[in-house]
């Protein structure tokens, strides 16, 4: 399970991001002293992947609450709940579609409605570390209830394929869909993974390539285009993604290029399997309608490392995410369970009381 | 019609081509006086598109003829034709899929085979020319004919999505795909393009763009991956593109990611229209299974403008064609006339009797 390297630290008060933007060249801790260092960090992508993102926001919390309330001052009882809110407001703003980071906000709100100041640092310090460490056994439970989704491939082993990255750098160290690769092939039931390069930011090139690589397991870098040609070509099962948000009745919001890949995998029977914590699961959306796609810059598209790639002036259209809709997924595998063809009912079965406390 | 700059030029027994590399940012020609230079502007990719391949393969067919041959040598009857014999087949591997590539190397031969020596340099550049001109002839037809084709849109404009570049840049001077597309912008049909940017050599971001740009065409660009995201969400009808090689059951050979986007237009109940000359038909292959898929250097993933973006060592899988099936296309249009819902049938009654000659 330990993957070698650990991409958010806490130490001293202060929080280390690994930078994902300098991968795979540059392996460079970023530091966040405040808060407003940390809503950088993900707005800039320093760090990026929902289940990451709800992770780094609750340590941004902690910050917040430290540089509020310290031991000498612990009578500043309204002040401080109104500081940190504000901030936590902050927080929930720094990136639009990760329900996770809005989770992981509230979860401190919660604890801070009835903390006395003179606990605060502590509690808020557990349950990020609470929230760090349940991250990583969700992953685990995860990847262990996939694998047996995979009981049916008759013994002979199948190559996957994946989009975006969704291992430890985009949660808290172990991975989502990546995790389940990273299970399927210790247990030999997987021999390959095509790894789409994910424009465009080359998530998949520059992330899962690395991750994958670090663990030895056989990755094949491919272009998004080549995936169809892939599944009509190669021994592909089964396609694995993660997620970033998950509305009542299923549907998926996913990176960019997400819904194309579930469409082709549908086309050519191979099945196709969303991995996410159920922190990501929304069910107070009916369906993916309700999701705001993020757009970001053209310059993603228009510049390569600082060269221009496309004429200037050129219109752009970048939408960060895009919605699978629940009738192109086989499989969406949560900590809490799997919903096998996802639809209102599968979800509210599995997911509907706990939401609606 | 005029688009406004001539990217291969012949001037003075030299062929001058722009160097699509080098697009947007610099305009610049490239010099070739001999064959090698010729073949070696085709392998690079100075110059890319199947029937502009074509084109340039018979112009170095010219400058191999005049290099053997002029009025002073015209009594060297035996070595000239084997010598040219040589060099055409050196052409003819330049690159392995583009069919106008064979197709204007033999028209060349035959040409060859009768010609006398002292005619030869004075004919083969003929032949040059033609097969340039009508190029561009042919291409203005297919528009033509494709325009009618969106004649059931019932007056409102839409818009249309295209992959690679199938423009001036990729034909002797109009375009396939893009030559439709100029045309139905012309007349008003059709008020948006989507370019996919098209991965990895980037011809959507660099080419179409630059060129629809340059005729005030309105061109949006995006991610490959985002394709499906603008069917679901934009008023697209049609998917518009070129080919390298068309089969005698109407498979098509075209750019990586081709395929894909033929599945999601299908996906999305969005036609699917395949415009390329009848030189790219090759009634020899049976379907696309014979098409031998031509596999490029990894660096195209894993480098961009020089810098590395995967880690050292990843394995990488660099189609750089697929084989999109004849059932998920609407319409070929070729200058011999539409084959509706290709197949071997609809085929073989426009193009199976030519080719049997």
């Amino acid at each position: 399970m330990n993957t070698g390297f650990n991409h958010i630290v806490w130490k001293n008060n202060t929080l280390y991001l690994l930078d994902q933007r300098k991968l795979p060249l540059h392996e460079e801790m970023v530091e966040c002293k405040t808060v407003e260092a940390v809503i950088e960090a993900i707005k800039c992508m320093v760090v990026r992947g929902a289940p990451a993102i709800g992770i780094v926001a609750a340590y941004a919390a902690v910050i917040s609450v430290n540089s509020y309330l310290d031991e000498s001052e612990s009578n500043r009882e309204i002040e401080w709940r109104e500081a940190i809110a504000t901030d936590l407001d902050q927080i929930e703003q720094a990136r639009p579609t990760a329900v996770n980071l809005m989770w992981a906000v509230n979860e401190m709100r919660q604890l801070l409605i009835s903390v006395e100041a003179k606990d605060a640092c502590n509690r808020a310090h557990e349950l990020a570390v609470k929230i760090h460490r349940e991250d990583i056994e969700s992953n685990t439970r995860m990847a262990e209830m996939a694998c047996e989704l995979f009981a049916d491939s008759e013994g002979a082993a199948f190559s996957v394929i994946t989009h975006c990255n969704t291992g430890s750098l985009a949660t808290g160290g172990y991975g989502t869909a990546l995790g389940v690769i990273r299970k399927a092939w210790e247990r030999k039931l997987i021999d390959q993974v095509y790894a789409d390069e994910t424009r465009p930011w080359l998530q998949g090139a520059r992330l899962t390539a690395w991750e994958l690589q670090r663990d030895g397991v056989p990755v094949t870098l491919n272009a998004d285009g080549a995936a169809a040609w892939l599944m009509a070509e190669k021994n592909i099962r089964w396609a694995i993604v993660g997620a970033d948000r998950i509305t009542a009745n299923g549907d998926v919001a996913n990176k960019i290029g997400t819904y194309a890949l579930a469409i082709q995998a549908r086309y050519h029977g191979v099945k196709f399997m969303v991995v996410a914590p159920s922190s990501t699961i929304d069910m107070q959306l009916a369906s993916g309608k309700d999701i705001e796609i993020e757009m970001r810059t053209e310059h993603e598209l228009t510049q390569f490392t600082g060269h221009r790639v496309a004429p200037e002036g050129i219109d752009v259209i970048n939408p960060v995410f895009d919605v699978t809709p629940a009738t192109l997924i086989d499989a969406i595998v949560t900590d809490k369970g799997v919903v096998l063809n996802p639809d209102e009912n599968s979800m509210a079965a599995l997911f509907g009381e706990s939401e609606q406390d």
